[in-house]
C-alpha cells in the first residue's frame, strides 16, 4: 500500500445493547469456543455462538458480540446483556424480532437500545444479581426440574441468610473461586445477599459488582452446608477469612442458577431494569 | 370349575393414594391408550403408562392406576392424585422413593397415604384446579417456555376477570367443551375463576367440581379475545348462554396448563394440599 494514499473511511458502524433472555440447560456455556463464524469442533453449543449467528444474519455480515456476565454450562439468564457493532442501522424492533426469529427456542432478546460507542457491556456494567433457587423436600422435581437443583434435608433458610451476611463488604472471595479463574485477583463488593424460603423453595440472592468463577455456586454450596446443620453459622465468615478454597463447601448444581442481569449508570439510557 | 367348592379366597388388596407431579411436555397426555402393560402400538407415551410400569415395579406385580383429573397432551400436573390397588403392602416412604426411582425424570411421587378401599381418586374427588399461565410481551418466552403460553398483544387481565365471573355457578358449559367431549352432560359447578397479571405474566385460576374435555383451554381461548380487546367483556356470559362451541375462541395452547389438582373430603385423611 502506498503510504500517502489517505486512509480508506472506515465503514460507520452503530452500537447496539440487546437484553437476552437463555434458558441454559442445552448450552455448554455462554462463551464461544471457537473462532467467530466457525463451528465449534468440539460440537459443543454456546449461547454466544447462537446470539452472534443470528445478529450477523440480521446485519448482513459478521458481528461479534460481548456480554455482561459469562455463565457456565447449564446456568441460565434472565437479564443477560451484549452490546455489538454494526454496520447497519436498525430499528430497535427490527433487532428484537429479526434476531429473536433466527435464534433457537431456548433464547430470545428482549429489548434493544442503540448506545453510544463507548458503552460496553462488561465494563459499563457496576454490579449483577443472580439468583440461586433449591427445592427442599424429599423427591426430587419433575416440573421446573430445568430451574432448580434439589435438596432432600431440610434446610434452615434463617440460618443460611445469617451466615451470608459476613460475606457482604469489599473482601477477597479466595475461597469461593474455583481453580480455573483466570481474575487478575480475588476482591470484589458483595453488595447484598439474601437467603429466603417461600413453601419448598429456598432462593439465595446475591449481588456484587462483579463475581469470580464458580462464585455464586460455591457459596451457596457453603451455605448449602450451614443449611443443613453440617457447619455452625460463624463458618462462612471463618472460610471467607481463611481464603482457601479447599475447606469450602462443594460447588452447587449449576440448574439452580439464573443470571438476573447487570445494572448500568443511568447515563446509558437503557431499560430501567438495568439501570441503577 | 366346581359349584360346590368354596370360591378361593381373593388375595388381600391395599388401597394407596398417591400424589404425583408431571411435566407433560414430552408426554402424550396422562391416558394409556393400549392395554395395561403392553407396549403402546402407536409409540405414545403417556404418563399413566409410566406410573404403572413404575407402580407395578414396586408391587412386584401388574398393577393399574386411577387419577383424579386425565391431563391432555403437554398439560402438566404439580398435584395430580391417583390411586392404586396392590397385593403388597409397603410404608409410603417406600412407595414415594421406590415408585420415583423408577420414573423418568419428567414425573415424579410427592407423597403416598393409605387409604380405605371404597377411596377412588376420581369419584371421591369434589372439586378440581387449574392454573393456566401467558407471558404477555412482544417476544417469545426462552426461560420458563415448558410452562407457559405466548401473548404478545397486550391484555386487560381485570377485564378478563370481570368477563371471566358470568361463568361462576352451576352452568351448562357447551360453549367450552370440545367435539370429542365424551362426557354425558355438560352441567358443571363452577366455583372460582381469577385472572390475574404479575408483571408479564397473566394467569387464570380457575376451580370446579369437574370440568370437561379442554374446558379450561377453551375459557381461557375466550377470554384472550376479551383481553385483546376484540369483544367486549359481556361476550363470555353470552357464549355461556347461547351453548355454541362454534363460536367461542380457539383452545389456548397446552404448555401453560397445570392440573393443580384435586380436594377431597376430610374423611379420606389425605393431606392437607388436597383436603377441602
Amino acid at each position: 500500500m502506498d503510504e500517502l494514499d489517505p486512509p480508506a473511511t472506515p465503514p460507520a458502524r452503530h452500537r447496539y445493547a440487546l437484553g437476552v433472555e437463555y434458558d441454559g440447560s442445552e448450552f455448554s456455556g455462554w462463551q464461544r469456543l471457537s473462532k467467530p463464524g466457525e463451528p465449534d469442533l468440539r460440537g459443543e453449543a454456546t449461547v454466544q455462538a447462537a446470539v452472534e449467528a443470528a445478529v450477523s444474519f440480521v446485519a448482513g455480515s459478521r458481528v461479534e458480540v460481548v456480554c455482561a456476565g459469562r455463565t457456565d454450562a447449564g446456568v441460565h439468564a434472565s437479564g443477560q446483556v451484549v452490546h455489538f457493532d454494526s454496520p447497519v442501522q436498525r430499528d430497535p424492533r427490527g433487532w428484537v424480532l429479526g434476531v429473536t426469529s433466527r435464534l433457537p427456542p431456548s433464547v430470545c432478546v428482549r429489548w434493544c437500545v442503540p448506545v453510544a460507542p463507548d458503552f460496553h457491556a462488561r465494563f459499563s456494567a457496576r454490579s449483577r444479581r443472580y439468583s440461586y433457587r433449591i427445592l427442599n423436600r424429599a423427591v426430587r422435581p419433575a416440573l421446573q426440574r430445568q430451574y432448580l437443583s434439589w435438596e432432600r434435608r431440610p434446610l434452615d433458610a434463617a440460618a443460611m441468610h445469617r451466615a451470608a451476611q459476613a460475606l457482604v463488604g469489599e473482601n477477597d472471595f479466595s475461597a469461593f473461586r474455583t481453580v480455573h479463574c483466570q481474575a487478575a485477583h480475588a476482591r470484589r463488593d458483595l453488595q447484598e445477599i439474601v437467603v429466603r424460603r417461600e413453601g419448598d423453595i429456598v432462593e439465595v440472592q446475591v449481588q456484587a459488582n462483579a463475581f469470580l468463577h464458580h462464585m455464586v455456586r460455591n457459596i451457596v454450596g457453603s451455605l448449602l452446608m450451614v443449611g443443613r446443620g453440617e457447619q455452625g453459622e460463624p463458618w462462612i465468615g471463618e472460610l471467607l477469612a481463611g481464603r482457601d478454597r479447599t475447606v469450602a463447601g462443594p460447588t452447587a448444581p449449576s440448574a439452580g442458577l439464573v443470571f438476573l442481569g447487570p445494572r448500568y449508570p443511568a447515563q446509558w439510557r437503557l431499560p430501567a431494569e438495568v439501570t441503577l
